[in-house]
């Protein structure tokens, strides 16, 4: 395996990401996918889920700190948070920072995921213990349509991967909507929501499916390099809330947060929802 | 060459990003580098030096709207605006789009890159012809400090390749001293400064060098999909502003440009120079 590279294929097959790596640490088909685990030459540890990139050393703090600080930061309510996906572990990581919020329900479909990451990304993992955690591994689909009262958490993230096979339904009107209800009154939902420059599973018709479902929707962006084309959308749903609504109560809290962050800080938070002409565009948004 | 693909190799060579092309349309070994232009499968035409992207029709607008119009829209003065290299036009073309510049120089040291941009990137040189325009084929470095005047900019924009080769001396303190001296007095200085996820070129160190020669240095970002990591980092320096110092009696002259552009607007602008506590961490500022 000299001089081996990792390659993700993507935008119709037509562009790639190509990493070097120095050994294959791990390899299984769970019942749901592909997993693999990649020791890389420069950007640590590289978790795919059916050879598409989910998790790096290099960056994983990046994704993970900008969903939860981003949802906390604007929360009035913070009680009780939700996890759909996410099964590394590290938007869990994040949120347990908050010694306010009572319960973190993390529910992934492919509890192997979770086991492989506690092995080799213990970073990620390491808050999946904190007593305020449950990890329950099942599809979010029904848990969200069948299980959940109404009102029942103040945020939602929805961690998943492309919109395609299982995590299709995880982009839909219906889906939003089951969300919407699962949310408290003034309940936010965070979502990564792809490449605005890379329209393969069609980001229009995805925000137009969120507004069908949530009064006030936005988008914002933040850099993962190891994704296709590394600038990274996500959306930003709630029922009263704008995105740079941050709670004056918090700030202060906040502000001695983001000291021992990587990344999120209030100001980065607050640039990130200022659109480019191209992404409101591509999002149909004006 | 069915199935071919164009791979830049990058961050130590340890990361990679590949294109599907449908045909090489032009190669040629200039007197400075190599210039290859490739039609792609699915983001048009690109521009490679050196085996490096430059140009494609998928992003070229962010880079060059970007460097032009953050400048143009915080300078107080605008008479005269040097570029140095972007052969290709695309900055020009963006400048020539303010009626009040009344000279703008491309300093470009390669004119082959001028010519094949004219052949196979029409839409980005078409500025060229603009009676403003003056299109130098020069040694941008020998250029600023031996051919140039005290203060006879007051725009200068840095729009080169990596820190290496003939490119390196764009990067040291000697020569943004030599560009500090050529700005007039509220002058304004912008340069790409790489991706600072993949530090390879000493980023701390170019704006140690840029703090060394201007009072005012920040740092702004902006996606560029064909470069390494995509997450492309700008310097903004003058003697006087801040990046986010809009001129107040420019704004409804940019409201209204801003409607006909792709990429830029004012809100975008501002949230640019939000930057994470890693972006500062690894500029060195704070």
């Amino acid at each position: 395996m000299s001089d081996a590279f990792f390659t993700e294929y993507f935008y119709y097959k037509s562009l790639g990401f190509t990493a070097k790596i120095k050994k294959l640490l791990h390899s299984e088909e769970s019942p749901w996918q592909k997993i693999d685990v990649y020791e890389t030459e420069r950007i640590g540890k590289l978790l795919t889920l059916n050879g598409k990139t989910m998790v790096s050393e290099l960056d994983e703090f990046v994704y993970h700190e900008v969903l939860a600080h981003v949802s906390y930061a604007v929360a009035r309510q913070h009680r009780r948070v939700l996890i759909i996906g996410g099964g590394d572990g590290g938007v869990v990581r994040e949120f347990v920072k908050h010694p306010d919020i009572e319960q973190i329900d993390l529910v992934e479909i492919d509890e192997r995921v979770v086991e492989v990451s506690k092995i080799y990304f213990p970073e990620c993992t390491v808050g999946l213990s904190d007593p305020r955690v449950r990890v329950l591994c099942e599809d979010g689909i029904k848990f969200i349509e069948e299980k959940i009262d109404p009102g029942s958490y103040d945020i939602v993230i929805i961690d998943s991967t492309d919109p395609e096979e299982m995590a299709e339904g995880l982009f839909t009107d219906r889906f939003y909507k089951a969300i919407n209800r699962a949310l408290s009154p003034e309940g936010i939902m965070l979502a990564q929501t792809e490449n605005p420059f890379l329209d393969e599973f069609g980001l229009k018709k995805i925000y137009d499916n969120l507004r069908a479902a949530f009064p006030s929707v936005e988008s914002f962006t933040a850099p993962i390099i190891i994704y296709p084309g590394a600038y990274w959308s996500f959306a930003f749903a709630s029922k009263k809330f704008r995105g740079t609504d941050l709670n004056p109560h918090k700030q202060a809290q906040m502000q001695k947060l983001q000291q021992t962050l990587r990344w999120y800080n209030m100001d980065w938070h607050r640039g990130a929802f200022a659109l480019s002409n191209f992404h409101r565009k591509q999002i149909g948004q004006e």
